[in-house]
């Protein structure tokens, strides 16, 4: 492979390469870097990035190989992180000139299990601030005058545009699925629980999930395998064996999928594209979709997400809200405004509500492989409407802690990405990824092309 | 399967038949459970033993496979833990009356990765006191006049007397190799710093080790790879791709291997029928053990072992002795006395010994597969001894932190087990395991006459 292919590579096939003595990770990384000094002039996905410490992870990842020595499921492969992951050994700034600076003195725990797979940590990307409303800089690979969504915005846009063939983000509403509806990749929200949020920044210790970002969704499930342990120190970690991923992924099913599909309140706020590119999928699906009504009681979950969201935000960042008020931007000054006036009889209540979301939804996944749903609302919005999209297609999902995967199946009217979203059982995450790859066959797509 | 059955099957075998449904956890756990009732009377493998949460843990581990969710590697098969893994849901007491009671807030890190792969943590197994030099009451399971050797007497035990397939148990000097010679299993310490000790008694930074027993080569590296996991919180773990070991295990050796034998001092303390056991071993391999002299350098690594051991005993645990010192055996207060007189310069003189030896092995591993060496003197001795027999066969390889195998291939002349000793190079415990599959078959042996 010439050097420009490379940075295309997916990362599945990328590490069976240097396992196999074909790829050198200093190659790879290489090539990686190279496309991140021509693009990120324009696209600012990294909030820290060190060529030479990412290639000297790479020279190790070779010289380790050479030796014989045991070679990791991401062997040499790069992968971009969040830069609310802490990291012993690059800063960790949370989107704010608050923690500019910051340098933790110990991984967060998925980064001890990217470093025992073998993984090169190629840097941090940008968040928003405190991962949360205000954008940061980050423009979408496919338009410049575009958000790349949030708030895992330099997660997303790091992908699509080559710069890695991984990166790791966090959703809370909708900072996984919608950014990667906007860029045009594979966005995965394994099950709440999966993957351990210690070391990470805890905005919400009810809804804080991490996903993954790839170009293709094998590689996506390989990071969820690779990441994803239980980690006793996270309150939401699940003391239990996990799906398998990849073998989800790559496995057929045992008999044609069902689908679920809710027509849900806040769909108005569809853009024609996305809502006609979507009844085309349903239409194409036939008898394999089942259409829900409008179904109210999943819509007030929207609100009982914010409620939980927002009381517990100002609960955890009590000290850095108190200490830096003025620091705190114009956009966010007024969400933590109204969550300090959330009551803590208000913030039960959303809580009960949570759990008999929970309770339906494991019913629900008895009968249907995955619900589908937008990912987001349309193409990425104009950087001039502000903010990075609206999270609202995602909250409810989210809040039930349940799988979701955005895959980038269709094409807005301005030929931008489009995301569809599937949406699986709790821990049933091998069994999503199963129906999503059976989709995709099913619309004639394969991820080969998206790269 | 019949009941009695289903305690010598092995771990790999029995996993296999959860993950298909041919077996259940349940039944698995109650015949071991079963089998303990029967012959722990006489054995006294077991510090702490709480059937009900056993089978608790087993009924869940069933409940999860029956409604689909994610099966792991050690599904619903039990595995016993050494005293000194600490566990948040058992008492942890250290081998010693000092801390009778004594309830870890948190799991060891190792017991993360067992609940994480669906292992029922059947109980707490007994050790020395403080995993040192004075005997616990378990009593060997081929003659109860015998010891188990020590300090994981109960963990070497509870496998050899098919209480459970698997155990975990630690090494600082001999603790694994030894027992599992005594007691007729295989006793497997891999590589320092594949396994976290986070969680575990330190006794030295140094020097300790985890291993694991088993009655199948499999079924050890099996519980090796599971529990083997990269943890900043370790000082020495590595913090990068482990070996694999099953599949080093299970591998065929691409070319025939070659072995080394080293005649050193202390083989003078070898029994008749040891010696002339491992002369067999040597003779029936011919051309593929190279056979060296006295060598009195790596001699001398025995005495540096124990300054480095017993300086930092001292260290770590000058509380406790400077707290509770009349509960200190008599066996245990002139080693620590000994350990309090060793100067600081002795020590670091000890440890750049230690590191030479390192340097030393880390080139001969390029020359050979495996070091071939006695596992023990002989047979095990006698409980009216004293003591837990010899550990000095064991002392070299595991201050220099290489992998060790003992294999149970021979038998005394009181029809007792005796092992030979495999040892690798540092981190290629998958060759190691090659190796000793490869010198199983060329001695017409299998594990499964071990059974």
């Amino acid at each position: 492979m010439s050097a420009p292919d490379l940075t295309r590579a997916s990362a599945v096939a990328a590490a069976e390469a240097i396992r196999a003595g074909a790829l050198s990770s200093e190659a790879l990384v290489s090539a990686c870097l190279q496309r991140i000094a021509e693009t990120d002039g324009a696209i600012r996905a990294w909030a820290h990035l060190d060529p030479e410490a990412a290639l000297a992870q790479a020279r190790e990842a070779d010289r380790l190989r050479k030796a014989g020595r045991a070679t990791g499921a991401l062997h040499g492969v790069p992968v971009g992180l969040k830069d609310i992951v802490d990291t012993r050994d690059m800063p960790t700034e949370l989107g704010t000139a608050i923690f500019a600076g910051r340098q933790p003195e110990m991984d967060a725990t998925l980064v001890e299990r990217l470093r025992e797979a073998g993984a090169v940590i190629m840097g941090k990307t940008k968040t928003t601030e405190l991962a949360f409303v205000h954008p940061t800089d980050t423009t979408n690979p496919h338009d410049a005058t575009r958000t790349p969504g949030g708030s895992s915005s330099g997660s997303a846009a790091a992908v699509a545009a080559c710069h890695v063939p991984l990166a790791v983000g966090t959703q809370t509403n909708g900072s996984v699925i919608r950014p990667a509806s906007f860029c045009g990749t594979y966005g995965f929200k394994p099950s709440r629980g999966i993957i351990s949020r210690q070391g990470l920044l805890q905005t919400s210790v009810s809804l804080d999930q991490v996903g993954v970002f790839a170009r293709h969704i094998e590689d996506a499930a390989l990071l969820a395998d690779v990441i994803g342990s239980y980690d006793q120190r996270d309150p939401a970690s699940l003391p239990r064996p996990r799906p398998a991923m990849l073998a989800g992924a790559t496995a057929e099913a045992p008999v044609e999928p069902d689908l679920a599909w809710f027509d849900l309140p806040h769909h108005d706020r569809l853009s024609p594209d996305a809502r006609e590119g979507l009844e085309q999928v349903i239409e194409a699906l036939g008898p394999r979709v089942e259409r829900y009504g409008a179904a109210p009681e999943l819509a007030d979950l929207v609100r009982v997400q914010g409620i939980i969201h927002e009381y517990e935000i100002c609960q955890h960042l009590a000290e850095t809200f108190a200490a830096h008020w003025d620091r705190i931007s114009a956009t966010l000054q007024p969400v933590i405004t109204r969550g300090r006036a959330i009551s803590q009889a208000q913030y039960e209540d959303a809580l009960a509500v949570k759990a008999s979301a929970e309770s339906f939804f494991a019913a629900f996944g008895r009968d249907y492989d995955a619900i589908l749903a937008p990912s987001a609302a349309g193409e990425a919005p104009l950087l001039a409407a502000g903010g990075t999209g609206d999270p609202i297609f995602c909250t409810i999902w989210t809040l039930a802690g349940l799988p979701c995967l955005s895959l980038p199946l269709l094409v807005g009217e301005n030929d931008l990405p489009i995301g569809v979203q599937l949406i699986g059982a709790a821990e049933q995450d091998d069994r999503l990824l199963r129906t999503a790859s059976w989709l995709q066959r099913q619309l004639g797509q394969t991820d080969e092309k998206e790269s």
